[in-house]
């Protein structure tokens, strides 16, 4: 047996990080309890949902409400222009332009990054991805930020080219992720879920990289679009796993409140 | 870290552009008022529906509406024949030829325009699809037109050879259009709902460069085909998401009017 | 800008056809009422349905009645013979021989004309079908007709080789149908509808080309299959959209009555 | 205009074929009332059913009891052994050996007359579909057929090496079928119904051959299978199309009853 | 006409081979009297159902109850590993070693075979599935056996390579199968039934080679799954279609028993 | 007739293994009381369900518990760092560290191992695949595992490149956990339910070497998702098949519990 030494297994559970033990609290205080306390810390969170389904906003809150309890977060986005997504936010009671001019929460377009790295704006080939990931961590470890955002995992796939280089991309990226030790959240666009079942990714594999998954969705009152979480999974923490609604306003942004039953 | 430099970050935030902070209104008043206002200015929105759901006439009297208003806007059809498309527009009160001939409202016949560019008329190679989208830029330029509309998007990607090429399209659509300023609507044709479920567009990722949703879709009320809107998505608004009924005349064109439940 | 000329636009209104304003009716009374006088004038229609629909019957009944009124048409069939089609419209008292001997309906066998044209009887090339487009628009010139039906879409697009091909030919049969003049009804032949959702046509490129859609489908009602038809668009009219019942008879042809509710 | 001349139009309906105006009877007493009379000579019937909905047996049967009428008739088989099938059928009464010793019914495995053309048993090239045409149609003449059973085309197109293929195999059978004037049945084996909807053929092509369509599914009465046929199309009949139940029956064969409604 | 001689019609009834007329009794009582005595001898039946349905077991069972009935059989396993399937076996009361020992059920390893013919343990070329097939029939003459069964033809087909192999190999075995005159019972492993349709088989092929198809599958009790038996077709037989329920147990193995209707 | 001589037959009972009779126990008392006493050892069994439906825990404490009873365990994992697994797990009552240290649990990231033996770390070649078969023997071996789990086989077969690959990889797992003798849990990552129907498998092949199948899925009450295991299938035993909840607390892991019937 030339591949396997006994002593590894016992150098396994060594391994273990120095990770603190408290949660990454996400500041919507309905949803922290729901979460039995917060996102355990250095946890890599799926947010599933289809357009319009409240991702952007909730993850740019995470961000916010951490800048305020003294975490440095970071949001790399990859469709949304910077000044669209930031006149977007400003609407927002919880967004703060100090935030970002204090370097609290920074909003990075990966597509600038890849510009300046030389790659096909469009078309990452596997070195192009590799040396993305390489990017993403310097930031991280520069910016030594706490939190991380992908906003849209979904985006940053479709621009690679095969479905084998996507698969690799995505369980590279869960290695660093856990490696850099940020809570992250992880944006997954997929379609409307109406009658053709569930799925909580495009391509069915990044869940595997995730320690929780966060499914945001809608449910039809009668011709009324009611916008709803639910806590699917969530290492590390004994969660609730009920439906409850998700209401965005500009006042408060993201707020959780309880699902009125349907009576049919 | 090559690509990345400090001041990056806090660069972004500067980077708005001049944006105005109003709204675009479509001039139907119940539907300006679903929206909080209007669609605000700059933003993108994907009109998905199906064949006979009403997006052409929609598009056209948010365009007539706009002019009244003093805005200019072009209409860039890719599918129906210019003469065609005049003929069935004035058959509606909303349409008034004068504002074709003061330039107010612009048709396009996008298959003139790529005749002219000397491009295949059936299928676009990469860079014939980059050289539409700069005289799309060019013509909004020119024009100081502060409202465009695709009719549509669907048909506009069937012209490009693969799907990789229609992705990369999408996304430098997107970038394209963030950067021209107008408030724009991107038609997306889909099939007709039934029990299949529910899909915003052909390829899945036209919804990545779209600010807003508008679902046109029809309900059924017992053999009855009622047609329907909702706004799934609206960033930058608080608007109601319930689905209402949308009706078509020639006296007022589209209306919009609650949508009664269904008994059974 | 290369492309674009600023009297471009204003040109486009003037390039409209010298259109009759008036409709092309169909001579089925309740037909011609639902669609609030007739087909408009130059419009083309996909008549949708399943085998056993009615298309074909409906399509002939149009012909034959047009030409009651003066009006000549031509039928391009392409998978049924001429002797079968002929012996089964005999069965219908809408239908005199005398209308195709004085050249009023014209039954064409596409197979016979692609034949001559020395083209692959089942197959087509790009070349073949751009020739077959050139006679169909000769012989509708030539004969002077006003309706032209071509039965079915879906099987001459059987003939082409690639997707890539149908879709090219799909867009230039739309020019050429729109540059003709003729009121048009392409048969599109569809799976039955069943549970598994609604679909207007094979390639769902179809209806990019048609002002108008008409719905043939049955209705279960506790296994009796109902015919029904329902217009779900049609450019140019103000029409309902409920749905109605299709009835077949030799002695009137189709009829249209009132769709009885299911009491289930 | 090469490709057309203008009494191409007129002879058209000269080419009438000298078709008996009569019905081909089924013999099976309620399911030739439901038919109008029969199946009117010289149509194609896809009897469209999954594997046990009868098809071969009433297939048959339909031989047989034209046997008793004195109309000769051909059975090919493509995927049951000579002598197992006729081993089933000798339970039935219908079924007299004395028809086949006289030649009144004639059955013919598809299989051996390939071998004898020398073709690959299991796969064939277009020529090899080619020649079996040829020689169904030299069979049908020699033997002076009115009737021809096809069990099954979807077996039959099995063997063939393209979707491609399939297609022209599938058109140009149905030119031979019509050139012939038999009262065909060609069989189509597709999945059970279940919840998926409902199809006609494996390719969807084989209906455009097709002037009648039988569909023979199973209805599921609290867990017991109930046999039905649907007339779903007969071209030159004013049919029924309500669902029946079809029995089977050592002592009768095929018969035909109405179909008990369902109380849940 | 070079592939026809008159005289091949009326051989075809002549080939008739020295059928035994009686059925082959499964030997559990409830199912021998559902269809109306047992299987005909010679019938070759697909028996269909996903994981944990009791195919295994129920094939097990014939072949056990055979040997008592003086009658040799072979079952031809490809996935489980023999020892696995012995010990799983000796749970059951109707299963005895003596059996075995005496050559009157025998247990064969597909996969020892295709070792011992220098076949690739996974995937089998056109000429190894050949190979494998002349084996299979060697086996069964040499030992004399009566009864058959492949468990399973599922797996059998994974180890070749092509769809178009696959089809092939079903129509051999199929020829095979019916020249050998053994009853036969083919487990076709398909996907559990769910709200996603019925299927018999993962290739839609494999019951064009079947005289008779049992179907087990699941009911879903409020949660409680029971298995059941329905038999869809048997050629030969008057069989009853209606769904029983199947139960194992150690000490009776297979019983058949009425399903109880559901009160929801 | 080469491959086969008569005492095959007779030698492959005599092949059964020194296999112990009695049951390996999950150490859940319900559970185990459903199984009939636990899964026979040996078994290989494939726990199917979503993301978050409890995998990981379940199998977790299957070893957790088998070390309390003296058997030694090995839990392969392929996506999970081992830091965040075992961080996790520390938060269950029924994991102690002391079992990893004194090697009882064994946790192995078979990435490590991929990169000792020089492997592609996401992509594997036949000869990778087949060298990380003898290693997980090698381990099972060294360390005289009685029980082994592989979490996930889904994406263990992701880092296989073709479909093909996959097939062979899986049927050669199934014999190599047959020749091992421990009784083994393979994880299988299926989407969530919903209402596309059930699958237990990613590729539909995995359940062809498990001898028994657990499924766990959620079930929705009103918005609530209530975690719920079935035994679909288990070899050599007499398992009730109904549906139970399934809990997952800090203090007890997973425990079983009746599911309360909707009254919906």
């Amino acid at each position: 047996m030339v591949a396997f030494q006994n002593d590894d297994v016992v150098h396994t559970t060594n391994h273990t990080h120095d990770c603190p033990e408290d949660f990454c609290k996400t500041g919507i205080s309905e949803l922290d309890l729901k979460l039995g306390g917060g996102i355990p810390t250095g946890n890599t969170v799926l947010m599933v949902g289809s357009s319009g389904s409240g991702k952007t906003t909730l993850s740019m809150q995470f961000l916010a409400n951490g800048a305020k309890m003294g975490e440095r977060g970071v949001f790399f986005t990859i469709t949304e222009p910077l000044f669209k997504l930031t006149k977007n936010m400003e609407n927002f009671s919880f967004y703060d332009k100090k935030m970002i001019e204090q370097g609290k929460v920074n909003i990075i377009d990966l597509r600038i990054i890849s510009e300046r790295l030389g790659l096909d704006a469009e078309k990452y080939s596997v070195e192009d991805a590799s040396a993305l990931l390489d990017v993403l961590k310097d930031i991280a470890d520069e910016l030594q930020v706490k939190r991380l955002v992908i906003d849209s995992i979904t985006a940053l796939c479709y621009r690679l080219k095969t479905n084998e280089m996507i698969r690799d991309f995505i369980f590279k990226l869960g290695s660093s992720l856990a490696a850099m030790g940020c809570t992250t959240i992880l944006t997954s666009e997929v379609p409307p879920s109406g009658d053709g079942g569930i799925q909580y990714s495009k391509y069915g594999i990044e869940e595997f990289i995730a320690d929780g998954i966060m499914y945001l969705s809608d449910v039809d009152r009668k011709g009324d679009l009611i916008r709803t979480l639910q806590l699917i999974k969530m290492r590390g923490t004994s969660h609730s796993r009920s439906k409850v609604a998700l209401a965005i306003s500009s006042s408060e942004g993201i707020e959780i409140t309880p699902l009125l039953k349907s009576k049919g």
